[in-house]
């Protein structure tokens, strides 16, 4: 091991992306090891837009593992930060800095310690995945840390283990999450469909309705789900291998209307089983998601064609995904209309993310949203209606790559000397 | 045929009670005759309370078949009066009245035409089976006219082509409708359970969320569930004929444990497979059904054994099953905790049917209600939350008989001379 004297810090930053599923993963057949009764298939979002930074530090000055997340330090010792861990530790191998003199050996990593320190830019646990990006850039950048030579694939079966869906945010594009066969979870992985410029003209807009932590949580809920209803078990065994198949096929012919009918039946479905546990669990504030649904609805049908595909994961904020740019204006029109902010609101933050559609909606105050016109599909007869400051804010995004290694240490979110969050 | 000059009318008056599923009934195999895809089992709720009343005349001074409901004149041409008229006059025989010097022969049936006036005790196609009793009451009726011979479930299967769950309203008691397997629907028949003196601790408490026509008629709804959903039929095949089984038993056993399981699961699963169908039906008013899911489960919980079963049909309201007398006050004390009237209503028309509950909880006034302590299950931590106004009233009310004649002529809708609504 280097000079325990020498006071080096070593560290790595990393960026991973969050995803969203548009085949959900719900239940699991393993607790501890978080292996899926079903296979899921999500899209990876823009890092530009969601995403999780996460600097990890090795240094013999420190004397325990600790780790920081948002600027507040939380405890590791849970079993998932814990498996987490261990697994990338046994994968460690022989490190050396020349420049700082830094020689580390494979068997040195089983006696140092980390320091981790985590940022997410955007709401955590309000049902926008932030432990799949989390878990993910854990393990990834720890890998990076420790000189891990295994693929992103066996990552991923890593960081599956920290929180199911971020096996998924190891890849960028549309990824699919092999539920896997053996006992020991080594087949249950991500595995890569298509990267992020084969269908790039989908636009999604997250429509957030509000960040308060989500009531009942994913690992509960879906322990509730497989215990109490009578239909997880045939969505799981038969219809969800089915969809699976049609997806896969969907994605790769870029097939949006296939892709539609295949997102928002599925996420209706993963509702309905949650409906369906003892007691019920309810993650959609059903009103007003009710009225995102038949707004997208009404439009799809009213131009023949989807335009749009909606998905709801375990929280009730919606995510909607645009055929191309020109439907995505006019769905956020759509949702400025019907969901505008409340006068005080700075439109600055009311819509972030790629605010470019603002301009191609010619839209640059809130003046300009009071004067939009209702949607054309909207029947004369039925007042159009309004639910003003109900939404928190539209992230504008597209779909996204995967984990990158940042190499500008200006962006480490510890210090390079002390280890230390900045 | 009697003589044409004479200008006689005879009329017979019946009640017949709604009944509310606790095994719904959700999906079609044949839209005409109306056959159910699984069976259902429902409890009939005292005519008392909630009832249709109709009056059915015949006089050959009528030049056609004409309806009155609720006091507004309606069509009879739908294909679904049509097919219960003509399965009714089929069955018709000779009538005498001696006294009235009219005779009947059952030939004369043919050209004889009827008139109908219905009137329901509680709001019209608000999710309150109010085309059950309707039907019900309408075959029930005619079949007394027309001295049709047939039994209560031959009748129970004319009812059925009118409204499916209109079968169920011909017993008193619980009701279980079985699905049956004959193409003509011959075998798709109404069959009593157990008659409503058999448990009757049992005491139910209606909340009337609002009295607005349901969004999505039941027909429609169904037609898309079964085209739609890839739950449904694992529901109707697999699941639902487990819980006949097991509600049965609990029936015949008074079991109120597994009746509170299978009864709230059922009514949650048939919401399950409106969420899973393309477009999803929402029949719940989420926001507020799921506060009286928290309150039942919360209670429930706290109490060792299940005290209320809950159960939502195709409307927003809430049907209520307390155990006995003593859980019903204590239930309703928990309603009206959670869900006090606006200050100007009159406390009389806000809780109605067996008033005799709030006198066991010692409620005369608005007051009363303002000074109820919050259950003792709620944590002191969490501010109890109040809903005022947001339901129009409540109904006590219990198990009840099946259908009754009226011999009162008074009762009667129509006029005994013109066979015009009074």
């Amino acid at each position: 091991m280097a000079d325990e004297s020498q006071k080096w810090v070593l560290m790595v930053t990393a960026q991973t992306p969050t995803n969203i599923a548009v085949i959900k993963y719900w239940g699991k057949r393993d607790e501890n090891l978080i292996l899926a009764i079903n296979d899921s298939i999500s899209v990876t979002l823009d890092p530009a837009h969601l995403c999780t930074t996460t600097t990890v530090a090795v240094s013999p000055a420190f004397n325990q593992d600790r780790m920081w997340l948002n600027g507040k330090e939380i405890s590791l010792s849970g079993g998932r930060y814990q498996n987490c861990l261990r697994e990338i530790r046994a994968r460690a191998n022989d490190v050396e800095d020349e420049k700082k003199g830094i020689k580390i050996t494979k068997k040195d990593w089983e006696n140092l310690h980390v320091h981790v320190a985590s940022y997410n830019n955007f709401p955590t646990a309000a049902g926008l995945a932030s432990s799949a990006a989390g878990f993910a850039c854990l393990v990834y950048s720890l890998a990076k840390l420790m000189n891990v030579q295994e693929d992103n694939g066996k990552l991923s079966a890593i960081a599956r283990q920290g929180s199911g869906s971020a096996c998924r945010s190891l890849y960028g594009g549309f990824v699919k999450w092999v539920m896997g066969k053996e006992q020991n979870g080594s087949d249950s992985i991500a595995v890569p469909l298509v990267d992020e410029k084969h269908w790039d003209e989908l636009v999604i807009i997250i429509a957030v309705v509000c960040s308060r932590q989500k009531e009942t949580s994913s690992t509960s809920g879906m322990r509730e789900t497989v215990e109490t209803s009578a239909l997880i078990e045939h969505r799981a065994k038969e219809v969800v291998p089915k969809r699976i198949i049609q997806m896969e096929e969907a994605i790769q012919k870029c097939d949006f209307a296939t892709f539609t009918h295949l997102t928002c039946a599925d996420s209706n479905q993963f509702h309905a089983v949650c409906l369906d546990t003892s007691p019920p669990i309810f993650y959609m504030n059903a009103h007003l998601i009710g009225k995102i649904i038949s707004c997208v609805e009404k439009w799809n049908r009213s131009e023949g064609t989807p335009q749009v595909a909606y998905t709801f994961d375990a929280g009730p904020n919606a995510v909607l995904i645009a055929r191309n740019r020109t439907s995505a204006a006019l769905l956020l029109q759509r949702l400025l209309f019907h969901f505008p902010p409340n006068s005080e609101t700075d439109l600055n933050s009311y819509v972030i993310g790629d605010k470019s559609l603002m301009e191609d909606i010619g839209i640059q105050d809130i003046k300009d949203i009071e004067a939009l016109p209702p949607p054309p599909e909207i029947k004369d007869k039925v007042p159009a209606q309004k639910y003003k400051g109900k939404i928190s804010y539209f992230i504008c995004t597209r779909p996204g790559r995967g984990p990158v290694l940042i190499s500008d240490d200006s962006q480490a979110l510890l210090h390079p000397d002390t280890g230390l969050p900045k």
